[in-house]
């Protein structure tokens, strides 16, 4: 037997570790065709035994590699066969939920969907909600800072983050699992390891913010004719529903094709051939006074000239009809597999950089078809880039090169909510500068080194994979032109 | 001439330094009676000129001092007589204003209230409010991650900055001024300066999230018998108002005696005798559905045995007076300066901690009066502790001790929303654990490094006063029995 698995067994027992044998019955990701790589695959149950395994690959020089629910999007978790996965799958206890306090205490391996139905049982909700709730993880969730549909109203994961408790790479825990809205004792470290994609440390442990239960709900899709307008509506019903909008979801005119024509299921609510089309979402308290004061801010809307045409969900049933064609996003893999992006910038920019995408797209050698919605309340856009023919890894550049380098000048981001991973990063320097890199290396050095408080220690970061290396300058942005500092 | 402040004037020209003589004529807080010692007073105008005088201090090997607008209450700012002080008050621009991004882009020296007014011009708000809006800068805001009034509906000062620049030990730059809500391209250095204090480094520039002006406000004040109820018209309230409550401000019996009861000039809005009076405000968008809304929902809460009375303000002056009421802090300092606190726990402890530092308080050899107000809905409780004979400076650690050490079994936390300071820094320890504090010393250490890139040369901070040091386990806090670890 592998004297590392052999050891290995010796801390979390034999259900805890799985050999490669095991890991090649694996898919390597959710959307992934491709098995698991690994050594081994350590299912601790607790925080003591995610210590004693990180102290123990930290003394032998192990790559470990963290595992959540394998939903993300930006392949931050992909390991090689020399690799130590430790996952969390077995640490899926909700601790405690508090009413009072509106908090619930959790194990990092809890799924998603598991903590939103354990705390909608007590009226209240765990608001952070994106289609992979079944399988996501709540300690993938922190570690990438997801985002999802309702960040308008009640912002990204790390505004529901209370408290934290995370494992450094030489086993130290850094408990900091504090159940408080308020506390301002020195450094917020827990927002270090929110969104490091598993770079600083394994996080084991979370005390997450609940809210009240809506109690009423509208829904409803609209049509507008200029971006212009769509920014204007977006204003006037944030104004006019004051604090209850939850969703305003774009989709441009040829993303509401694909997904309302067939052969998509989803027949369009409204007619084809408009520019843009919203769909909106209102959670408040008062079921006729909401309802009331919906349709009277798209009234309004549509007395301003904001919009063209509405249509108001009138059922639980055309609600999730209008939310099945936001979110109908296979439509997308007709063709194929497409290039996906998950891009930010600021809604005055936005028309001008999708019109400059489209430009570049078209100027190259190859026929493509070009997809844009995304939560515009956010300033979030996917922009999705299908090719009919097929493409190469040089044409792949090509496409991503036309939707990274207009976002420099616009002051807009590679991520905005599905993170680096390694996917992305050749092109983070077009969104961070030089100096922002330089401390992000250090702090990865520092969490990996062997001992954080001796400063004699200070090491390049081996344990933890995806540390320092990941946020180098790459030589593929260099080439790209995208980077003129 | 001082040869420091000659340097100096190279720098940021003659108008930007004041020497020990124009200190002496300058209070050193905006409460306080004593005047200000340094060898110089720097008043840069802009992130250059910052830069500058902190690359050439840190050479010489100077302590420097960031101020703001010196409203802070832990004397964070204090400073001694070879200290250089660096002042934001000439960097006082208002850069920009987007109304479609819902941002806005200033100098660290703005007050708070010139950006409220510039921004409510537009039919928008920067939510963070507090008592010294007049003086208070955003810079200092954010240093000490602020908190107020309206937390409960926007959140901390935290959830209200999109991008940061600051200036390091060193005079490195570093600058992250994304006016993004969503940008999720590695670790999120803002939050490492928001709630710094200074130690880190010299914020210089912001972008700011703006949010909608709500059209409609309505305010009541509540008399409740126990706490238990109180929590429950927490919970009662929030969900009925559907995302509108914007404050639930506790006072506990005495406090509300004290600010209705001549001297004071407020008069009871409702009768003395009760428990608890809550003071609660919602903020929408339509005034007359709201106003039924509110109503109702307090009716609802009066059945659901809630609350015994209840009066709703029904104009603005009626308004102003029941804010009035909560305001009136100064009525503590009848019987001379009071010990002041800022804390946070969990809901469901706070009656018990209450009652607990009231037989501590008994316990001592002096007759105190314990007066305890704040706002609930963050957790977050304001505890003053009036000692009409005066105190010693032994009597006052024991009133720190009664106050502080029946926190640390229940969670909480010796600052919600003041910040360290120097005052608090020997009870930190109360709140964090060594690990967490190890971290937070690290991170002061490699700010203040000579350059931050290279990891030879972390050297302990001498740059930034009140680095590291504020950060060690106190004998004082040993002493006291506080500490069990």
């Amino acid at each position: 037997m592998d004297p590392v698995i052999e050891h290995l067994t010796t801390i979390v027992g034999a259900r805890g570790v799985l050999g490669p044998a095991d890991l090649g019955a694996r898919a390597d990701g959710i959307f992934s065709s491709e098995t698991m790589q690994g050594r081994a695959l350590v299912r601790p149950a607790n925080t003591a035994e995610v210590s004693a395994v990180m102290r123990w690959c930290h003394e032998q020089g192990l790559v470990v590699i963290p595992h959540g629910g394998l939903t993300g999007l930006t392949h931050a978790t992909k390991s090689g066969p020399s690799d130590i996965i430790i996952s969390t799958e077995r640490m899926r206890a909700i601790e405690a939920i508090d009413p009072m306090q509106r908090t619930a205490t959790v194990q990092a391996g809890v799924t998603l969907q598991a903590l939103q139905e354990a705390v909608e049982a007590q009226g209240m909700i765990y608001p952070l909600d994106l289609g992979a709730r079944g399988t996501a993880t709540l300690g993938g969730t922190v570690a990438t800072n997801a985002g999802g549909n309702r960040v308008l109203r009640y912002g990204m994961t790390r505004d529901m983050v209370l408290g934290l408790e995370a494992v450094l790479a030489d086993g130290t825990v850094i408990s900091s699992l504090y159940p408080l809205i308020k506390n301002n004792t020195g450094y917020d470290l827990k927002h270090l390891f929110i969104g490091s994609e598993g770079t600083l440390g394994v996080i084991t442990r979370l005390v997450l913010r609940l809210r009240e239960k809506p109690l009423a709900s509208h829904t409803a899709m609209v049509a507008v004719e200029t971006f212009d307008q769509v920014a204007g509506l977006l204003r006037h019903m944030d104004r006019a529903l004051g604090g209850a909008l939850s969703s305003f979801e774009v989709m441009w005119r040829s993303y509401y094709t694909l997904v309302t024509t067939p052969p998509a299921k989803g027949r369009a609510p409204l007619p084809n051939g408009h520019s843009f089309y919203v769909l909106l979402e209102s959670q408040g308290s008062a079921p006729e006074r909401d309802a009331e004061n919906f349709q009277e801010a798209l009234g309004a809307a549509m007395e301003q000239g904001l919009l063209v045409d509405a249509m108001i969900a009138q059922s639980e049933s055309e609600t999730r009809a209008l939310w099945a064609i936001r979110d109908d996003v296979v439509q997308l893999r007709r063709d194929g597999d497409p290039v996906g992006f998950d891009i930010s910038l600021p809604v005055s920019r936005m028309d001008d950089y999708v019109r400059e995408v489209e430009r570049r797209l078209e100027a190259l050698p190859i026929k493509s078809l070009l997809y844009v919605f995304g939560h515009l309340g956010d300033g979030n856009l996917h922009v999705v880039v299908a090719v009919p023919g097929g493409f190469t890894p040089d044409l792949k550049h090509e496409i991503e090169t036309a939707v990274y380098a207009p976002l420099q000048a616009r002051g807009g981001s590679v991520s905005a909510e599905h993170g680096i991973g390694l996917d992305k990063k050749p092109w983070l320097p077009v969104s961070r500068t030089e100096p922002e890199l330089a401390v992000m290396r250090h702090q990865a050095r520092a969490r990996s080194a062997r001992a954080a408080q001796s400063r004699q220690d200070f090491g390049p970061a081996r344990r933890l994979r995806s540390d320092c290396s990941r946020l180098k300058r790459s030589t593929v942005a260099r080439k790209s032109g995208v980077i003129a500092r």
